[in-house]
């Protein structure tokens, strides 16, 4: 057996069998994933996904910057290639490393897809490559391996994407229209227009004028076209957006102020700090858009994106060269905070790659402002020990009932259902350490075990 | 039971029969609390302590943050609000919200004091919210819940206040006249009088020329009224100063350079870095005048206080919303360390609400500066998991001897025997693990138990 | 008995006993010490260690700070004197504050060097003072205890030295020249010939002009002398060099501002601002060099020097009061990695004073680069608490191969074999940890434990 029944429970058998009881319970229950990367296409067409190193490897940058960091090259493994020449020469030699993911919850999530999924059992390695391949392989051909039945196999309530707001959303009206009940929702991101540095964003902006037909190249005609194009998500079941920008700043001009600065970074004017200030304008701007419609704010934070300059020249982004930077909330929040902090109605969930944050920072935030809710540990993060640390040192101050539940952030399809079993695991884990330490009641860990799994996800993202 | 005789002991049997035998042998030590914020006029007067909303609520931040943080208004709690309309009314929505408290150390000391002090056994909840408040409204009726019965019974040997400089001290005067032996000391706070940020600054300096007869409009004159008024605190048993500044910033200014900055701050002309930077000589002159008359000095930096603009322009200071922030020690205390770093009289107390500092800063400072010591995990950081993170990032470098034992920094006078209960309980299960890992005999621990519990703050605050 | 036999184990018996298991397998392994500061003196006279003080307190600085962090003044511990006046009473000093290293790795240290190399079964304490005293000056007079006899005893394979560009290696050759077949290597650290605030720096640079017939006054001269003793070293065994900045920082001129900068900095016409940037610059110099001549680079970044002043300039450099700063890694490695992060034939081996840039930046970072390895927890951190969040944060994001083994960075001799037990245990401990909760097979576990214990430090120094 790859994965062991009792994976992740504390080894002291007290807590263990606490942590048993409490996974029992939450174990079957629907996952909601309200934050993640497929690919709505997949599910419009449920086409069959391709071979084992298209599926796996190419796709999942936790891999091959793994792979990368210990002399692989990227050519090798043909990333970035559209299409494979040799799937099973980049398996082989994925499978002939796979020794380097010990102790990773890479290797986690992957040891579970092969048992779970496709009912492999010895260890994948250099000589079980080729059986590895070739079992994947003939699964994916069968129909219960199309995305759609992957989706009902894996226990999915709801599944979101995440979109520019220059996407038609087609292939999410396409699986509304068709006669499949699957709640697929779209999550508007819309970096590519708000961000000054994004690749061809002043582009970007005039096409978002021709999909609203509001005159983007004025402030207010902007502010428009951004609240119609959140109306168009809205309507095909979107309840939440999401930021990905490099540090936490927002800021809160005068209309007049705002409208200057947009001006000048639309013509390409804008020096860095302009650039950021726009930025951080902005997250006021969606978080009073979101008063009016009801959408909830994500914000992610902190990643120094394209780290590695030849790579990126290269291969262009999401090629495992985004490295976390220390990220100040305290300050950055300040000014939407100021504004907006106090209402009830307004949910924002903060996200970090900078866990000294959680204690000093981030907690003492969500406990305090109606408005704030924490993400799950993130990317790097995502694991055993992230979560734990980030459980001990986030429940003292702002307790259970300002997290959200657990977001899997998949690019990797096939590793969702692994995901949210770690999450559940090491959310148990931690509820049992505290049971037998007498911290908590068993009944009372239950009922927050299942809140943790499944409640707190559906009530925070308006599910 | 609300609370079990082994909770916080590792579940682990070896270990918790370890932590269980250190506790047997530290449990009925007197406690000295030699920091915090309880009222000397409770004793004074001795009046009965009002009913449960009054009592348990309205002074706990840590209780109505989370509760805001919730969406609970402020004003349906009577926060600021001298007088409690419906007390009763406030306790319910206190008790229909007790689930959000699973997982902080409020829930323990709420806990502790509601099995131990009266005699509850049901969990608080919407449905026992009338039990509650009719019994402790009861039993606060009864003499042995005046505040001096108390005294005696929650077995304290020294309890500090935390006092202005303006302050008359008739509080701990009245106390000390009247035949009861308690120790009630005050705590030398001059922030008022030495942080030109607080409201009223340049009044406040003036009033101390009335109360000291100096001319506090002199630089030397200002220093003369500082060193009188300690000696005033001095002769009623205070032992110790505090400073609750932004940063743990420290200057050492040529005599003429700090004349001139008092006169600009005083006048009102200092703009933002020159605040900071008086607050800085100001830590240097306080560790000067302690060199003369042996007060101990606690320095509590790095919170953002008033972080909510709309709460504090509404109900003023001290309603939850202050936000750790990152803090720096290495850079800040170098020019006090260059003049007095290595005064062995002299005794510096560091704390912080920034735990990355513990392992990097503060346990290298503390464990080679003669005059540094390192206080207990504070305010956020008073909890389990936050003891815990202390010891095992600080006791490597720095020893269990650089380190003062508890504070509990309390403004509820009724949670001090559970946080010191806490405490003691955390320090036993640490000292259980190095037992139990064979990192220290059994018989080592179990004075450094004591030294944790009783000794070393006695030491430390010269008490 | 003064160290038990399961020490640091955990305490819960399943993971205990899959502790001791690993442990047993990897407990015989040579110890290959690739960096850190004993002398190669004392193998090339092989005189006998002098006493007790000298041997133990004297040089470490782990031991002194602590003492005088408590009020033990330096003098009478006789710090700095090249001869002891009265050892024995150095040494009693010592003996009566041991009880303030509980629960520190230096505790940990001196108990298994007392017990295991000289026999001591009872604690050293002000009773037990003498005989230990005597003890230890008798054994040390024996052929046993000579330095070659130890190194062989402790059963090494290989111990680098660390040296200045300016030091001959009469030492190094001397013992090669011996019939002694021992692998005591040079490590070359050009701190004292490119850190312009290094002690008489202009001069350093002279006398390089006179020890390899370059022009060292021109850029081109001075990197060709540079060039020369790396060979010069080389030649002698050397394998790596060592570069101790208070930064990460790198920097990437063209060579004609590196010139420039050169002739400033040679000429002490530089600011702070520019030492600096010839520092970063220098290290990307180095690693170009690294690139031709197949050094490993290891960069340990981040102490404030030297930050008590009056010690400074009573006792000079390496007195125990050097303090970690926080350390930016993400941005500073930049330049240096946008021209040399994707050579694979290039290992540079990060070390840190800052804990919370493990997971955040380090981590990620050595998960990417090939270049990139991790060095083990350094200094502070080298402790049994450090190892285990090392490897909890470390782990999860570059796995265990992108870390390099222990480094003992030792300057006491005898500490060497007590510290490779130290991270052998914990390293095992870890990895009970990963089994007992079924998150790694034993069989994996055992592999992985040799390859910490040996195998990757043999491959990452090229040993």
């Amino acid at each position: 057996m790859l994965i062991h029944q009792d994976r992740l429970f504390p080894a002291e058998p007290r807590a263990r069998k606490i942590a048993k009881t409490l996974y029992e319970h939450v174990r079957r229950l629907p996952i909601i994933s309200p934050h993640g990367h497929t690919q709505a296409a997949w599910f419009a067409r449920n086409d069959p996904f391709l071979d084992p190193a298209k599926l796996f490897v190419q796709p999942d940058h936790y891999i091959f910057r793994m792979l990368y960091s210990q002399g692989v090259s990227l050519d090798d493994l043909e990333i970035g290639q559209p299409e494979l020449k040799d799937a099973r020469r980049v398996w082989r030699i994925f499978a002939s490393h796979y020794y380097l993911f010990r102790g990773t919850p890479t290797r986690m999530w992957l040891d579970f897809a092969f048992q779970e999924l496709f009912g492999l059992g010895e260890r994948l390695s250099e000589r079980t490559a080729d059986r590895y391949f070739d079992t994947i392989s003939e699964r994916l051909r069968t129909p219960e391996f199309r995305p759609r039945a992957l989706y009902e196999r894996f226990n999915l309530e709801v599944l979101a994407t995440t979109d520019s707001p220059l996407d038609s959303l087609a292939d999410h009206k396409a699986i509304r229209e068709s006669n499949w009940k699957a709640r697929i929702l779209p999550t508007f991101r819309p970096d590519p227009v708000v961000d000054p540095e994004f690749a061809r964003f002043a582009d970007n902006i005039a096409k978002l004028d021709e999909k609203t037909g509001e005159d983007t190249s004025t402030w207010a005609g902007y502010l428009n076209a951004l609240r119609k194009t959140r109306v168009r998500f809205h309507e095909l079941g979107c309840t939440a957006t999401d930021h990905g920008h490099p540090t936490a700043r927002t800021a809160n001009l005068s209309t007049a102020e705002a409208a200057d600065l947009f001006y000048r970074v639309l013509a390409g004017n804008a020096d860095a700090q302009q650039q950021e200030l726009f930025r951080a304008q902005m997250l006021t701007e969606m978080a009073r858009m979101s008063l009016e419609d009801g959408l909830v704010m994500q914000i992610h934070p902190g990643s120094s994106r394209n780290h590695n300059r030849k790579l990126y020249e290269r291969y262009g982004r999401d090629v495992g060269a985004d490295i976390p930077m220390p990220t100040n909330y305290v300050d950055a929040l300040r000014p939407l905070l100021d504004q907006f902090g106090n209402e009830r109605e307004l949910t924002i969930i903060l996200f970090t790659l900078d866990e000294s944050t959680y204690s000093r920072e981030l907690a003492p935030l969500a406990g305090h402002y109606p408005c704030l809710r924490l993400g799950p540990p993130w990317w790097f993060h995502d694991s055993p020990e992230g979560m734990m640390r980030f459980r001990e040192r986030v429940t003292e101050t702002a307790g259970f009932y300002n997290t959200v539940g657990f977001n899997d952030d998949a690019r990797a399809f096939l590793s969702i259902p692994a995901r949210h079993d770690v999450a559940r695991r090491m959310d148990c884990a931690f509820l049992a350490k505290l049971v037998a330490e007498r911290r908590l009641e068993e009944e009372e860990a239950l009922e927050v075990a299942q809140d943790l799994a499944y409640g707190l996800v559906k009530q925070a993202y308006k599910l």
